[in-house]
């Protein structure tokens, strides 16, 4: 088996602490088993290498490629159109040669997006492909979102592919069968915007679970396993979701230090609420993943640590080594033109919007 | 002054605990001195009257006028068109002749929405009244979101319109001047979707302190004052919010559980935690507001409960006697048919779409 050898290509030079974080992280996924291929910079990579104190063993388990170009955070994403030789595509492209196996940036993620497209294409059926992430429900269960930002305008059957991709994806997680809901503001179908209404029927008719529009804090509760909605909703109910958590510890802290018997409670919980907090983590999950690519894409937070860097590297290897991209293509209708999909669209209408 | 002492018209039928519910937190609100005018069917609200065991003081400020239908709380809002004695539309008239100072409903909020047009219509110049709401920030601030559900399709020039509205509505909530973002998925113009990306412009036009684009997360970490979307987008953000906290809550007892330690703890923090849960209690907080209509109209939680209706009647007065209306008018643009406004628009294209 090939495939199980072939690296995660790593951009090493994408993300707010790179190319240090990256590599420390990666280097901690080498350590857990996984290959990696570092892309960027030789020099700054390898001194950063250097600069680790990472074991032998990790070390053997790393490789350098060179890429000349960075992309910065906060360029247009098409920008990348023109830049051959950015780590980020170059990375998608060692992916396209057979080189390695799936990619992780930490990059500006509108520039992921249209690098993964530009040098991978999209899976035949699929013209837009989603960024997924999982959130905590109520009942311990895990939440599949998507899409959270790679589509913000999107039309009614966009998202009848995003059921299909979030679905196969909930699968690989190992959920079986995934109840897929839409996002609205209402249970009924009637309600929810002109968007919601379209997309209803077109998921009623596919070959899935599908319960129906699901409101955000019924998909918490656990209404759902996948929600499935427009880049712009997904990204904003993700991010109310960071701010929320914020939220509510900045006022648990306040309510805390005002009394002096409650810090004595504080105290005796500490435990409980470090449990609390790495529930919650973020980069405990590795970040967002590409579904729909020929391969799998993790788009990891901008402001990564190494922590979250080796989350993102597990990621990877774990949507490739279980088999993501087969269940997705398995599931995805053939395309209508009766065409081999992929990179021709590239460019063209189903390039992604400028995403977050 | 007659303004000052006509009552707040309260829909006594509105709500899953109605009439009970709703008449015994009128007492409440009747007893810190707000008069009220109880609106349904006068033989269950003068029985729910005789089964409280409120003051004579307090019964002394409350009145009830008859009203003979009830809308249900799962009809579509355009039915309410029909239904001319219903209790949520004979409150409107109330306030539309002069008897009331402002309508307060726990029932179906899309029929209360368009009761209230139908009723009283929209101010001069404001084609689309909003719903606001206000959640807490990081900072102990409050933000004022809107629109929250009663235009779940907007055009930018609503959102221009939501911009003014809650301008206004924070000035009379003691913030001066407020600083009004749009929401959006990134922090730059040129992302976000068509709709924010076209309103932004706009925004930017209006004599206001406008801060531009704005994150969920950055707001509840204070980045604004007024966070101004489309009724989609808000109602996803506040329903967020609430699958949040929920999820956070059983989150924190599941760990707390599992430690003897954690549950000692727990205990010395109970104080603590009751000040941090009245802090989020959405029945402290009345309710959502109508912000473009010619009287204040709160729209209360269909599940509300005595404390919430009491709430949403002080919310109604405050709004009323902090002069919402005036302050709204007085910064609205004169209607560019150089006409009134108001009831004219009711039932065209500017009627409210079924809310949540």
């Amino acid at each position: 088996m090939i495939a199980v050898d072939r690296p995660i290509a790593v951009d090493a030079m994408g993300g707010d602490h790179a190319p240090a974080a990256v590599v420390e992280g990666a280097l901690r996924a080498a350590a857990d088993g996984i290959d990696v291929l570092l892309v960027g910079r030789e020099g700054e990579v390898r001194a950063a290498l250097a600069a680790t104190d990472a074991s032998e063993e990790a070390r053997a388990r790393v490789q350098v490629a060179h890429a000349d170009d960075v992309v910065a955070m906060d360029v247009r994403p098409r920008e990348v159109k023109r830049r051959e030789t950015a780590s980020v595509r170059v990375a998608c492209r060692l992916v396209a040669e057979g080189r390695a196996s799936a990619v992780v940036s930490a990059g500006n993620s509108g520039a992921t997006l249209f690098a993964s497209v530009l040098e991978l294409g999209t899976l035949p059926g699929c013209d837009r492909p989603a960024i997924t992430t999982t959130l905590p429900r109520v009942d311990g269960g895990e939440l599949v979102l998507l899409d959270v930002g790679a589509s913000v305008d999107c039309r009614a059957d966009h998202l009848a592919t995003f059921a299909t991709l979030g679905e196969a994806w909930a699968r690989v997680l190992g959920i079986d069968p995934p109840r897929v809901g839409l996002l609205s503001i209402g249970g009924e179908p009637g309600k929810g915007n002109r968007l919601v209404r379209e997309a209803h029927p077109l998921l009623e008719a596919l070959p899935l679970d599908y319960v129906g529009p699901v409101e955000p804090d019924a998909a918490f509760a656990g209404a759902c396993d996948v929600l499935v909605c427009d880049g712009f909703s997904g990204n904003v109910l993700l991010k109310t979701t960071e701010g929320v958590v914020s939220m509510l510890r900045h006022h648990a802290r306040r309510r805390i230090l005002e009394s002096r018997r409650a810090q004595v409670g504080a105290w005796f919980m500490q435990g409980a609420l470090q449990r609390l907090r790495e529930d919650l983590d973020w980069r405990e999950r590795g970040g967002a993943l590409l579904v729909g690519s020929p391969a799998p894409v993790v788009v990891a937070h901008g402001r990564s640590d190494a922590k979250a860097v080796r989350a993102a590297v597990r990621l990877a290897h774990y949507a490739h080594d279980g088999g993501l991209v087969g269940a997705v293509a398995s599931r995805l209708a053939p395309p209508r033109d009766g065409g081999a999909g992929s990179t021709a669209a590239v460019g063209g209408a189903s390039a992604p919007s400028d995403g977050p």
